[in-house]
Parts: structure tokens; C-alpha cells; sequence
């Protein structure tokens, strides 16, 4: 099996594992317990946090465990959004996750809040100047990703904060598909919050983190004992914690490497399959790019069914976001992108690993261009 | 080390744990991902779902899997209610766990709604008189819980369900404390919805579910990529889901056998305390209380000093709920159940596992008597 579907999940390393054994087993206490078995999830906790707080440059105090990605960008919009009683208005871009999206229409629905979403160009990148315009006073946040997760496109995310910062704004940015790629450093980036999730990283799926300012309000999304300092409650996943502590910090202290390798092998891709397949085309932004992703589109194909028969050779893809998997409508970021509906059906997105060889890629090379030819009926 | 704070948290199964180990390995995959890899995951999820649908006489499409018990409250209480909305009258009892309390303050504060808080008589129990005398027409949701988790009283839920269902209410019910322990079959109890918490039943921690009847309108607390049929959004934590079914699978085979040797072993240290330190006083209902929970007010102590007196005999319970912990607010349940101020804070629970033998309820009766004397300055 050739695994090139790392953004819809990646397997868990077995440092992460090893390191959230003892609290699935003898370790297993409740971290707000005040007798010794709880004191000692306590400190693990603390451990954990300190260690995702390390690696975002932030303090620990910053760090609210969540569930995953998904819960934590909820956190970040719905939470800031209704912290800030005065502000009205919302910005987000149009290719965010539907964490993102879908957090912002219910503030709509419910709330009353104005949402503006930020058009992208041809490349799936936010104009700052775009942002500029819209930008209020009742504006309450900004949300732009760090990195997208159909075509890769990074997003100008330290401009986009210094403008939301002048305007009064908070901003936030989901760096799911940023993490164990680029620094995630708050300062550079200028942002009050950053969504993270574990099983992005290497660490288990149901584990994650906002990492939010302290001084920046918050509206829990999860109500109820006050853990994470009030601001996300619920018994702690301690093993959780810990196994996406150490996998984030594995994440970063292998991201110089891991980029580079995984950036030479996604240009020997591009480069072949733009060679071997002439009208493939390319999705997302030429130079501002994720490392280990790159989304093409396939011309006179049905991407689902590039899909089957790259499986056929033991290639696992997909033809975008997992989380919009058996929806009919085509891509709501290809769409923002220009990409006419019918095209955004041919899209495959192959995303790497830490762990993908020069020969996966060989052989995925290889089983795109059969695939192809054989979706276009030429054989195989 | 006798651990009797299981109402806290559980040492995980083995048999949970041998469950999900494939799912944190090889089966590593994102169950919308339509990959080989990815239709074994939703494989895997779907057979959890449907075993913890079985324990609840439930369809496999009631059960959403959550992060815990406290995210199931939040969506029961603020998806039912948010889902309604001509309904803006909810009713809560006064010994909920907070997180139905505060799920009830949030709809009060950030959405207008009226909250009825239902007081309890003295043994902790709701008198289905008042809620009948609250009950509205535009009143949405009634929220009781089975068992409370401070002193183990067991809930009228059935009738109090009758009474909600002919007021045109929907039902919820917090059954965190009450799996293993007590029958969870919805139409017995005659609930829309129950919430459930893994890592009170032998499961890891960050896992869950709200069983919730399909016809019941829901509006989610985590919006995004539309998983468990659009109602709680993010990756599915296979893994989790898979061990949290195991584990309430286990604990509702074991449930008959469980409860009984638990109401002995109960009933002994109920009894041999009540003997032994003439003036203590046991909390909750003396005939409609869990089997394996047993708390007592030690006058003219302090629960805290009892605690950690009992610690050094290895005895490990608590002063109430571990989500309180920290706090200098006395017990909000033992105040609505009409006990002092000064006397709440001498309260220690007990709380036994399946796995808590005759001769640690013979140990924990020894410390207990050991330590109440202690902290009288009475010598140990």
C-alpha cells in the first residue's frame, strides 16, 4: 500500500503511542482528582501542554485541549465571535475548512452576526488588499487558514493579521494542515489563535489544540466543570494530551527535514505528471505551498474514478477533503478558485508523509498515468 | 492502592484496549475516506455504533459519538433547545452535573431562554409534582439526570419523562454515572435522549455518546464536515468509538452481576461506618441510590483532611465530584438537598468499581474509622 492520503489522516507513530500507554493503563486518573493518581494525570497534563505550547512559541496557559481540529477552529470562531459583545461582524475566507465555514453560518443563523467571505484568486490565495476592504469596526474576527487542505495554497497569514490587529479585530487560523510543515510560531504569524489537530501530526484521532491567547476572551463552546481554565470543559483526555504533545513535538523537531524531503518528492510528482499527463493541471498556488501536498486536475476524468484505479494499484488518494466525502457538489475551494464545476469533478489530491520513499512516488507516478488513460478508456 | 473514586474516573478494560489497538495501528484510517483504508474504519465505526446502540434499545442512527459526557450534555441540552425554536423554556433539575448546569445558563445568557431550576427534597430526589408545576407550553426540554454523581441518587426518570412528553417537552437524561450500573433502555426510561461517558465504564477518556432519537431536532454543538449525520462534525475517533463500545458492551453483560456484588459491598460499608462512627451521616436517597456509590458527611471534620488522612492508609476517594475539585464553593448538590454550608464540606464519596473486593471495603472501613479520628484530633 502506498499511503498518499495524509491530509485526510495520518497513522500514529509509535512514539506517540508509547508515550500514552501508561495512561491508558496504570496512570489512569482524573487530572481534577486531588489524591496522588490524580496529581499524577495532573502533572501529564501540564507536561502536554507545555509541550504544544513550546512548539506555537506561546505560553502553556494558551493551550485548550480539544477533541480535534474541527472542535478547536468552532472554539476559535464561535468563541472570540460571542466573547466580543460588541462586534457583529465576521471574516473568513472562502476556502476555509467547513469548520471554519460552517462555525461562521451559525453565527449567522443564530446570532445575527455579519459574515463576510474573503474570494480567493485563481491560486486559492486571500488578497490582503481583500481583507483591507471589508474590514470594520464592529469587526470581531478574522479566520484564515495557515494552509489549505484540498490544494495546499498557503495563505499570506502574517499580513492578514496585521491588518485585522490595526482594525481591532482578533484573528485566527486553522493550521491543521500547516502543522509538522511550516513554524507555527503566534508571534511571526501575528495571530491571537491557532486550531491544531493531533491526528494531523501523527498522534490519534479525537485529540487536538487551540492555542489561544490568553487575553483574548472566549466563549466556551463545551460548557460545564470549568477544566482547561473554564474554557473548554470535560475530564481531560490525558493520553490524548500526551500522545499529541509528543507527536507535535516529534512533528517539529523533524520539520526542517521532513519539508525538504517531502517538497523534492512532490516536485519530482508534479514534474513527472505534468510531463506524462500534458493536460493535467496543477491546483493551488505555484510558490506559496504546502511541502508534501499538490491536487491536480485530470481533464476528461471523473476523479472518483482515478481514484479506483489508482487503488487498484495499491495507491490510496483522494479526490479532496475527506470530511466532504459522498457530497455530490463539487469543491467549494476549486469553485472559490474559478474552477468550473464540472472540472472541480476530476481533481485528485495526493498529500505525503514524514514516511513517503522516492519509490512510492515512482510507483504513484507510474499508477496515475495508467489510471488516467484507463478512466479516458486508452487501456491501461 | 484501593482505588474507590470510580465515580471520578475508571481504570481502562483490557478488553478496550485490545479493541482499539488496531485502529491506533495498522486500521489507521479516516472513516469518510473512501479508500480501502477508509471504508474499514467507517466498518469499524459503524459496529461500535450499532453495539452501543443495542445497550440503548436504540437504532444505530440515534447514537452520536462525542468527546464525553460533557459534550454529550452540551448537545443535548443546547441542540434540542437551539433546535426548537419556538420552545424557550427548559427545565433542568438542581443537582445536574454542570454540565447540564451550565449548558442551562449559556441558553440563558447568550440565547434568552427561561431556565427552571428543580429543586430536590432532602434525599436529593425531584418530586415529579415540580416539574409538573413548571412545565409550560413553549417548554422545550427537560433535562434530569439517572443518577447523580455526588451521592448516587437515583432519579424518578421514567415518571418525570411521561410528565415532559405529555407537555410536548423532549426528555433528556444524564446517564454518566448511571451506565454499568442501571438499565439504560430509552423507551423503559421513556427519554429522547441520554448522554454516556466512556471513562466511567472501563473506556479510555475522550470518548462518549448522546443516544438521541432520530426524530428529535438537533442542532449541533461542533459544526463543520457533516459526520454522525450532520450532528457533531470532526474525525471520528475510531479508536475511541470502538473501545468506548466495547467497554459499555462489557458493562451492560456484566450489569445484573456487577450491581448486586457492588449493593453488598456497599450496603457493608453503609452499614459498618454507620456503626463505627455513630455520628456519620449518608448522603442521597437510602432506597433509590447506585449501587456502587455510597457518601457520608463526617461532622466535625473536614472532607479534604479525611481524604488525604484515608490516603495514607491507601484509600483513594473524593470529596465529591472531581469536576469541582479546586473549588471552595460547597457542593451545589448537597446545598440544594438542603445540607449546610459548613457541613457540606466534611462530605467524602465512595465510589466502587466491578473490580473492588470484600477485603478493600474491610480496609477502606478500618482507614475510615482511622481517620475521622484523626482529623478530631481524636489520634489515629
Amino acid at each position: 500500500m502506498i499511503y498518499l492520503d495524509h491530509a485526510a489522516t495520518s497513522p500514529v507513530r509509535r512514539e506517540s503511542l508509547e508515550a500514552m500507554w501508561p495512561h491508558l493503563t496504570a496512570a489512569f486518573g482524573n487530572p481534577s482528582s486531588s489524591h496522588g493518581l490524580g496529581a499524577e494525570a495532573a502533572r501529564a497534563l501540564a507536561e502536554a501542554r507545555a509541550q504544544v505550547a513550546e512548539v506555537a512559541g506561546a505560553r502553556p496557559g494558551d493551550v485548550v485541549f480539544t477533541s480535534g481540529g474541527t472542535e478547536a477552529d468552532n472554539l476559535a470562531v464561535k468563541g472570540i465571535a460571542l466573547a466580543k459583545p460588541r462586534g457583529r461582524h465576521i471574516v473568513v475566507s472562502a476556502v476555509e475548512h467547513e469548520a471554519v465555514l460552517e462555525s461562521a453560518r451559525y453565527l449567522e443563523r443564530l446570532h445575527g452576526f455579519d459574515v463576510d467571505i474573503l474570494g480567493v484568486d485563481e491560486f486559492g490565495r486571500v488578497r490582503p488588499e481583500a481583507l483591507a476592504a471589508v474590514l470594520r469596526e464592529d469587526t470581531a474576527l478574522v479566520s484564515v487558514q495557515l494552509a489549505n487542505n484540498e490544494v495546499g495554497t498557503v495563505q499570506p497569514v502574517a499580513e492578514l493579521a496585521e491588518l485585522a490587529r490595526r482594525a481591532g479585530a482578533a484573528m485566527h487560523s486553522d493550521a491543521v494542515q500547516a502543522a509538522g510543515w511550516l513554524p507555527l510560531a503566534l508571534d511571526a504569524l501575528g495571530v491571537d489563535a491557532l486550531s491544531l489537530a493531533g491526528h494531523k501530526v501523527g498522534a490519534p484521532k479525537g485529540t487536538g489544540a487551540l492555542i489561544v491567547r490568553g487575553r483574548v476572551p472566549l466563549e466556551p463552546v463545551i460548557h460545564g466543570g470549568g477544566q482547561e481554565r473554564g474554557r473548554r470543559s470535560g475530564t481531560e483526555n490525558v493520553a490524548g494530551a500526551v500522545a499529541f504533545a509528543t507527536a507535535l513535538r516529534l512533528a517539529e523537531q523533524e520539520r526542517a527535514d521532513a519539508s525538504a524531503r517531502a517538497a523534492a518528492l512532490t516536485a519530482r510528482l508534479i514534474a513527472e505528471i505534468g510531463s506524462l499527463v500534458p493536460d493535467a493541471r496543477l491546483t493551488g498556488d505555484p510558490m506559496h505551498r504546502l511541502p508534501a501536498a499538490a491536487s491536480f486536475l485530470f481533464p476528461r476524468t471523473s476523479g472518483e474514478a482515478v481514484l479506483l484505479e489508482l487503488e487498484r494499484d495499491g495507491v490510496l488518494t483522494s479526490s479532496g477533503s475527506a470530511c466532504a466525502v459522498g457530497r455530490d457538489e463539487p469543491s467549494h475551494v476549486l469553485t472559490a478558485m474559478g474552477v468550473p464545476a464540472e472540472l472541480a469533478q476530476t481533481a485528485v489530491r495526493f498529500t505525503l508523509g514524514r514516511e513517503t520513499t522516492p519509490d512510492d512516488i515512482e510507483s504513484a507516478i507510474r499508477a496515475v498515468v495508467r489510471a488516467v488513460a484507463a478512466v479516458r478508456g486508452l487501456g491501461a
